[in-house]
């Protein structure tokens, strides 16, 4: 049995490398596994060894004790991988495939799988619809952030590369089609970007640097990203985009000066709840400043992409309402302006063929743009408080040594 | 010059039929006439002679104070009636055509208005994207509970009825066509209401059941209507619906009762801003209620339409978020759930045509199912009070005594 | 082991019912299975048995000759009954359940089922893209007009009836999702068909009755019916379509004479390429006549949507153009109307689900419509024969006696 | 009243720069001016002094004599230019503003129009739905092969650019838009390309390379361009594109090559109704060549976009059922694959304003991409003539002297 040293979480801004057994082909007891999933057997599973697994910034939610997750838990999502073992019930994944690992997991047996709504499957959660590997209230399936994971319904979940060696040629780029290129991609898709539109993108971590690229992918004529963190907004300058430092004051005037215009075509959220005043305001947690502030800046007749997360409780939060998930919403301008809004998980399978064949034929350099950087699993403590303290960096771990860093 | 009784706003509660001047080619100053809009030659116009016209609950915001109407209005924006007279820019549309007139105005030239999106039209009004007839921030456009009204780019915004002699044996139900008829279907098909849909509609008002026929129209399965007014919900069950009563309590259980689980495809908001709380709180108002409830009660990805009107700012609210037009929304929920929003003023003219086609084939009783009452031009008072008290009604104008109503 | 009772094709008009072995989870060699699929292991199937199984227009082509079918071949492809046994992959499909099958045999894992493509599964037919039950050139999958069949990726491709009491009481109803209800309704989507249009469906077999009835669902103001026969054009008239009998001339005049105008704004095409000229040529065979007709009756930007069959090679066409599966066609006239036109096999688990709801809260009778007539599985050879001679029903097999018949 | 040298059809291969009256509000007679055009005021008309006006590849098909175009035909409807007069009934165009001109006459007030459907406006042409200038049986609206021309419904139809000295710098990308920019990018919209697409363009003419731009636009992984003329496949190569050099045999064999399998995602053709036959056919006109090897190259599931112009009947075809404008079709391998088809004129106002956002801030070259070459009206004749046989360039005429060109 090979080893297999994953990273979990210890509790509030404490992150660790620990051993656990090689996974099988059955979910066990653990933290966060819901009482109805433990025992689940898996045999249309695969085991992936990990070549790059990511940090994303919504394990910081839980890192920072912003969740409820347990200690224990076995933090990651964001899995590229080989297969090395599959289950009885598999038929088209073979072992030797080198496959990019959507981080919703999916069934592709229920009504909303078959409806392509692969972010909330009514399979793999008992608890509610949609599940992830390594994250909070998702069904306590085992992080990725390991030297080898389990993938259930593998031939359902698994995009593999068509050629393995042309695939580790741009291997950092394709190990952003697990979470942040498709989620950014959706934000853009639901925001309504297509070619010719004026888009802005709110915060410039991964996520949203991610939406930035996907927006000039679908033709986007201007990409604006807005941001409190100058190294950041520069990493955003760097392949195209204007921006907007929202310390400096609201968005509005900031865009005007960019397009003679206040407004845009279409307005991505990509902070989510734990958003920051802007201007004067901009040291404070302000959970809904970010969807009102898009409101304003949102043409009317817009759509507002919100890959961005809220969440239903944060026992964090700043005040009482927001304990509770609930938001302060100036929703009156946004029905005055005919704005729609669309909210969840990307549903990752809907778009990671078709950016993977945006990668692979050099159409986006997407880990060059979120500045992916390969740190080896054992360094993944440090990425984690690199990553919370604003590093413009994408971390990537490598467990298995493949990405050629020494850990 | 023929006389032209019209429909007044006086101060909170107050309605009164004055009597104006016969309608010419321009916008002449007036209560709540933007400056910019002073003196707008309106070449394009047509006058309408009033065949029904009727009163719409947003009329009631403004009579019961809650908006900054100016004393003096004329009310009204569902009109139905003969184009009397046209302006020398007038190529297609003629005397004697009998129309429906769409509540939005719309020039047929800007930007939006090439994109179908009539509802926010950006040459009508100065202030801001969109305007409507006798309506507060509208740009000032004369109301049609009128015996005559101009109509402003009148090919562009007229809706011609094939037959006048067929129209006239569906007058009541053509009436429909100007706001909550096309308003209620736009609410369904924002919802993602199609065939085979369970479909949950907010509000047993004339939106509400207009938004329940249009559900039936679309072909869902099972239409559930919630409201506190008992004859309303009557109303609804009198074509087909189930209903909810929301005195008795939060949606969700009586959903499972007729349903056998508590969610339902799609989720219509025909209520609002001036929403009443649910069970124990149903006599106060809280605006948040529906959109809150129908976060809980709709499917993981399904969506919400919402054609109720939200305010950006709202003088009589109870708390002072409220007067802001800041709403306490559980979003969390809505993410976790991959929830859509759809917001604003229906387009009409998106929908107009093929709902007329509806009705004239019998495919709908609109009039029947909102039981739509006639009544003379200078009862006007009488039937706002009415309906403000929650008559189960649709009261029609007959500002001509065409619908042979004697006033 | 039970007996099991199947219908063969026996060489052109020649249908008979045989006995087969009780099917296992296996496909093996037979009439028509391509060698790359004998033996396949079906370890996620389940077995059906069924209780009822429809004759379809598409069986006829290959009874009469006009295709490649082998002799032997099982026949059937409109499967519904109870899951009497489940191989060792199977999850969520339980013994019991009662099942619509979908005729489309799709794996759930290849990149079309993923996009919802189900009529082009890449994974069960090594020979094109798309598989059906006992059909040619579709996979070799043993037919289910039988009393057992196989049904492969149970998971995936079974529709569960929520309740196997309530789903007797319409099974009829409910024996139409296997096929042409879908069928017919996506004949009437890709042809745009929505709330108000006006609809021409060529074809009054049960396909275009489907279509028809699906147009209604839809919302569609008047649906108009074409066909040569007396008896199904009056099956259609029996739930409120209006008919144009085209042994009478071209649909134009006709439709002129329903509407006032000579075009409707969506066409559908439910006769496919075995088509009889109009008029006077009404007793030849066009196979491009509908087309052709379709683009003259179909509105200016309209669609047309092409659920009849159209084949890459007919070996008993009249000419030697349709042999090839060569039309001729009038493309210029539809390209200065700028239609569109969509064709191929419906993905039925696009539909069935939401139909299903439609059927089981009593918003269609599809089955009335059709002229549903069970018949025991014996007489199948008969079914066969009146249905190619144009009898206006759609026959039902009660292949185990569940449907009340006696064989 | 300043002069007007226009550019005229005078028989088949023959065309003559002659002069003639300065336009006024009024369509007068002339020829190919349907008699109920004649003598129709156009007070919302707007006079355009032209600053860009393009030869088209269909305008070939007039001047080769494939049509019925009467001789005196004033040709041209790819304008760009200057408003210098307006009549009364305009409101929004301004005398000054640089504009440009959809080549699709559209009122702005019929059921089309409002539905977007601009290519087949019903007021604007008394024969058929659909208008254009200079075109045979589009209405009889004046050409604008011109140094000036009436454009009817001016502020419906123009696109005023935000700034004329920005607008100038980048005057050949933007003459684009009247015509092949948007066609060829409704191509490819219609054609579902998308963000990863793979894509083939059959035509490397200036359709089919504005069709490639287009579909790098909308974010396609890889562009295959197939043509018989080698120098326009290396003006395809300029900007990216593979290439397939259809004289050396049918497409898929080299698609192949290029893709490591022989279909793409979609299908583009921008070739139309004089097609030639590929490898040793390739002398021969085959009307049905391209689209019949779309379907063969084009991925199941997939969509053929067809730009390309088909007509109703072509006098110069080479054999009857092509005179007729029938063509032979394999429609049941598109059947079998569920290929679907959209046909028509691009309704340009659907795309020009998001177009030229994408060229004023830089996204697109399309003037570099199809080679635009200017040329003073006065050697108009040899434009055509060089364009006729196939030289890799599109045509601009300098009417006014404004590009700099001298004649």
């Amino acid at each position: 049995m090979p080893s297999n040293k994953v990273v979990t979480y210890q509790g509030p801004g404490k992150v660790e490398v620990h051993e656990i057994d090689y996974p099988g082909f059955e979910l066990k007891e653990g933290p966060g596994v819901p009482p109805a999933n433990v025992g689940r057997k898996v045999a249309h599973g695969a085991i992936v060894k990990t070549v790059a697994t990511n940090i994303c910034g919504s394990d910081q939610h839980m890192v920072r004790g912003r969740t409820t997750a347990p200690v224990g838990l076995v933090l990651g999502h964001e899995i590229t991988g080989e297969v090395v073992e599959t289950g009885p019930d598999v038929e088209f994944t073979k072992v030797g495939d080198l496959v990019s690992v959507p981080f919703n997991i999916a069934c592709g047996r229920c009504r909303n799988c078959k409806e392509g709504k692969t972010g909330i499957c009514e399979n793999v959660n008992p608890e509610r619809p949609g599940g992830a590997y390594g994250y909070v209230d998702m069904g306590g399936w085992v992080g990725g952030q390991a030297q080898y994971v389990l993938v259930p319904y593998a031939d359902w979940n698994l995009l593999k590369f068509p050629d393995k060696d042309q695939a580790m040629e741009k291997i950092l780029d394709l190990a952003m089609l697990t979470d942040i290129f498709p989620t950014g991609f959706h934000g853009c898709v639901t925001a309504g970007v297509k070619p010719g539109s004026t888009v802005y993108v709110a915060g410039a971590g991964p996520v949203g640097l991610a939406a930035a690229v996907s927006a000039f992918l679908l033709g986007a004529a201007v990409v604006i990203v807005g941001d409190l963190n100058k190294e950041r907004l520069e990493q955003a300058r760097s392949f195209g985009c204007e921006t907007v430092d929202v310390s400096r004051g609201e968005p509005k005037d900031q865009i005007e000066q960019i397009l003679g215009e206040p407004e845009v075509d279409c307005g991505v959220d990509a902070v989510g709840f734990e958003a920051r005043g802007h201007g004067g305001d901009s040291g404070r947690e302000q959970p809904a400043t970010v969807l009102n502030s898009l409101m304003e800046i949102t043409r009317a007749g817009g759509a507002l992409g919100i890959p961005g997360l809220y969440v239903t409780g944060d026992p964090g939060a700043h005040d009482e309402a927001a304990k509770r998930g609930a938001l302060s919403i100036g929703l009156g301008l946004g029905w005055a302006k005919s704005l729609s809004f669309a909210t969840g998980q990307c549903p990752v399978m809907r778009y990671n063929y078709y950016l993977m064949q945006a990668i692979l034929h050099d159409r986006v350099q997407i880990a060059k743009a979120v500045n992916a950087v390969t740190i080896p699993l054992d360094q993944a403590p440090q990425g984690y408080a690199e990553f919370d303290q604003g590093a413009a960096s994408k971390f990537v771990l490598d467990p298995n040594g493949v990405l050629g860093t020494t850990g």
